[in-house]
């Protein structure tokens, strides 16, 4: 193998894999390594911990086609110190790997292609596309509530479904859940949206494709297999394998009536439960949050530390309530949405709550309360 | 207790004193609290781990004298989320200090200012002084040579000499060594450095300075006492106590003649060595130098990982040699020269290796060399 390559467009590649091999690996593992496969005009690069898998290519000037595994932090490390303009890899005897450049020479010891673990194909005819920055959008709104107790494995990734959107066009929905919040959003598609057996798309795979896709403007093409998915975009596909557990009828706990409605304004809000959250204790982060006609008072407690209190206008429809949140759970909520003004739907002291923009229905959140002391 | 102060103005120094203060104390300590004293038309803030002591005090409007002690990070923080441009503090009952600024109160659990502990008072009427950007100077060029090995006591800190400049005026002298490597650097003062007993400023006391005379334009004040010293900016006045151990006689070290003497691009170099920096075994960072008349070629090589190479033009006048290094020390010296060459004085393969600026004879950098495998 051999290949000339832009510095530049090299590093971008690497740095891309980066985030898909496994970090510290024992034993020299191939998987933290990044397969590279020279042939035509074109450099190949996989990174995978077997969850999640990154297939990229990029243009290079190749002289002798091959391939070879190389650990990727060290190759990466490596361009990312070179001063010059253009990288010379060359393949050399006992799988080690020539980094050459200017002045510089470097030899990485590497690891047989054939050891690197194969991908399996998927087939993608059947596929789905929406706009980069829509999908940015959904996953900003959801991943922050998919559950981290890894205890909870079928709460542990997104769930996608079809819905249809207002005007009746075929809209992508994501929902997330940890038990104690829920969010979901949704954006219209074109193409289908075909789920196999299972739709259920792990944490590390959504926040991976949320780093990909930052500040792309291009479309992206979504397709589910039976135990995979692959998410495309321009030149290149992530391969995330779906997580073999149930999401539970989210539907159920979704709120259909209430009897009070607060709006306010949401910077406001924003900024008075970032402060009051100072003296929340640690674990629960609870917020006492009391509610009259025009006015919510925020108050928190924190042994040994202090308190605080904090007013915000706000318009109640319905009669005053006094009730528990964590505050970080609303927080999160209110980080996610751009809209001035925000709606808060409550029940009764431990009714779930739930939040959304007063003029989109494109996405929607459920807070539960918690009990005051 | 009452007063009104700036909001930035508080800020700026519970920020500074955040440095001083025990980070994670166990029982509520007095040690992780600031010490407000209000009274006259100042706010006094002391903050202190016993070692190190930062006393600091700002304008603001009293209208109760008083005092109290409360923790430094919550206050910190309080302040740091305040909306407003003017912050009202008033001392309630039971120690509990009342922050408020337009709709936010917080009320913080204080403790007894007699519980603090009183910085011992020292006699600072034979002092130096020396401008903000010489002293950064001075500690930009040694502190990194001091021992970070606890076991090493009387090289935990650096230490503090008179010594007389090229034209015969004073320079203060500040020398640091970890016993593999040295630096010393030195400037022009005003003023009078009476040295007590021991001279030694341990490393955190030394990082804290650094910290707060950054892009100081004024002068800094310093004195020493029997068991401290201190160090006077405008606003503020950090208290060190000395390490209680003897600095060893760093001229016995200082090679006197050298057989070789190298000369270099000092960012060539630089750039050459964090490549070859890459592939050194983590525990020595061992790279290998061999000087040729007009090349040097720097290698590495690291178990399992690979190796690299790299060549920069030296002007070589003495024998060829090949020696090795502790390629990190190298480069902590190259990093805090801003000459364009660098002179290496070079014996044999295990005599120390001198680095200076061709142009200043005002710091010097000594790196022991280690034994090639």
């Amino acid at each position: 193998m051999e290949f000339i390559i832009a510095r530049d467009t090299f590093l971008h590649a690497l740095s891309r894999v980066s985030g898909f091999v496994e970090k510290k690996s024992q034993n020299n593992s191939v998987l933290s390594s990044v397969l590279l496969q020279a042939e035509g005009g074109t450099l190949r690069y996989t990174g995978t911990d077997k969850m999640l898998t990154l297939l990229g290519s990029v243009p290079a000037t190749v002289s002798r086609p091959g391939e070879i595994a190389v650990d990727a932090g060290y190759l990466l490390n490596t361009v990312k110190s070179l001063a010059g303009d253009t990288v010379r890899c060359v393949l050399l005897d006992q799988q080690r790997l020539e980094v050459q450049c200017g002045t510089s020479n470097f030899r990485l010891v590497g690891q047989p292609a054939s050891e690197f673990p194969v991908t399996p194909p998927l087939d993608q005819s059947r596929s789905l596309r929406i706009p980069a920055a829509s999908l940015s959008r959904l996953l900003d709104q959801t991943l922050f509530s998919v559950a981290s107790d890894d205890n909870r494995y079928g709460l542990n990734g997104a769930h996608f479904e079809q819905v249809s959107g207002a005007d009746g066009s075929p809209y992508l929905r994501i929902v997330a859940t940890d038990g104690n919040r829920l969010s979901w959003s949704q954006a219209p598609f074109s193409g289908e949206l075909a789920i196999g057996r299972k739709s259920l798309v792990p944490r590390k795979g959504l926040a991976e494709v949320r780093r990909l896709i930052e500040g792309a403007k291009a479309d992206v093409e979504i397709a589910f297999g039976e135990r995979a998915a692959v998410v495309r975009l321009e030149d290149c596909t992530i391969h995330v394998r779906l997580l073999e557990a149930d999401f539970p009828d989210y539907r159920q706990v979704l709120p259909s009536t209430f009897k009070r409605k607060a709006v306010a304004n949401r910077v406001d809000l924003q900024e008075a439960l970032k402060r009051v959250l100072i003296f929340a204790q640690d674990s629960s982060r609870s917020v006492k949050f009391a509610f009259t006609e025009s006015m919510l008072t925020l108050t928190s407690r924190k042994l040994d530390a202090g308190e605080s209190k904090e007013e915000a206008s706000v318009d109640l429809h319905g009669e005053p309530i006094t009730m528990g949140f964590n505050g970080r759970f609303l927080l999160d909520v209110l980080g996610v949405l751009d809209s001035t003004m925000v709606v808060l739907e409550l029940g009764d002291t431990l009714s779930p709550c739930l939040v959304k923009s007063p003029d989109s229905g494109d996405a929607l959140f459920v807070v539960m309360p918690v009990r005051l002391d």
